[in-house]
């Protein structure tokens, strides 16, 4: 028997959800990063123009849980790159349906920022995600993030997730 | 007789009219555009000088809904421009009166990103929208859109609304 | 005995501070800086590699209400500096605790954009924003907020407070 849910309930929990992630990125808190998934996830990092010829190729794509920890680990023990600040700025997240395996459907826009130990801030990237999200128990995680970038070039490189 | 309606529900119809509006900006959506508008609309794109100044002249300037449409007719078929994507980020929005003709008085701040075809993604525009929003049947949309920009040399030409 | 206060209405108070401060810093309404302040504040805005090592300096420092006052009347009549426009961009606004002085934990990221009179609109700074938030009356102010930048460099000047 599901249990009835609240609409503005739902909406609060997914705000929340968001704001807690970019948090996260903006704290610099990889460990965090894949407990906003559950276990069977998909994430993907790709650019507007492979999205839009449905092309599976982008600098991260993940099928489980244990990618997103693997991603995090290479970052924090093996990848050589240039220390960084993340800055996300997210904004119009919105419920855009409800997905087949009751969970929600949703949207959201975003910039993000780079900033390098001795330079300035710069535009890292920008676009849309298009996101699944589940309640794990009381807490809404993401069951898919599709992060999809507008600029075809990203200044240095992907090393983060968004 | 005038319905009674709820604060928070009112709120939650704004946010929701500027969510979707950002999402169908950042689709690239034309077509949808003039149906964010009730019919007997104003809509003006102008420079926070011309604003400042209550100079009329600006990029864009809409009396009317069928305006609005002419505009995404003459993109679509008629115009000569560079393709590109628009990432538009909507901040702080906010209802700041009650407006005369049934309706409500809100703000926004907002930055949008152009990203064109082999290029990166740059601020295009950031400033702020002092819109009117009215309730057509049950969905909110806007009688009146009026975006200020700060920035009084717009990088490349304005061709996309906002 | 403490009022019982809605969660759902504090989130709306909380929001709308962070709303009617963006509108304000975006329209360049100094004089109605410190009213978003208790008298008993502290304000304080600092590069980030500095807060990270609990290093007090930073471009503002303030412990009263009456110091942000004082900057503000700076501004207006002492100070020499290039005439600007900011915008401000406000996301994920978030309470993360209760304070223990009967008010909130809040944060939120942003960024934000300077336009001078003769160029363009330029990233002046990104990052988040460390704040309490109590209820004067019916009003939410902030009795601290601590705006962390991630850039290292600021482009021209801090002159504005964020």
């Amino acid at each position: 028997m599901a249990a009835v849910i609240d609409d503005a309930d739902v909406k609060q929990k997914v705000d929340d959800l968001y704001a807690r992630y970019a948090q996260s990125l903006c704290d610099g808190d990889l460990d965090a990063w894949p407990e906003f998934f559950v276990d069977d996830c998909l994430y993907k990092l790709t650019s507007r123009a492979n999205y839009e010829r449905n092309l599976a190729i982008g600098p991260i794509f993940s099928e489980t849980k244990g990618a997103l920890i693997d991603r995090t680990r290479a970052l924090k023990t093996a990848l050589v790159y240039a220390q960084r600040y993340v800055c996300y700025i997210v904004g119009s997240i919105r419920i855009v349906g409800r997905a087949p395996d009751k969970g929600w459907d949703t949207r959201s826009m975003f910039s993000a920022y780079q900033t390098f130990v001795d330079g300035d801030s710069k535009l890292m990237m920008c676009g849309r995600t298009f996101d699944r999200i589940v309640l794990d128990g009381n807490t809404a995680k993401f069951s898919r993030r599709v992060v999809v970038y507008d600029n075809e070039r990203v200044p240095s490189a992907v090393v983060y997730p968004l």
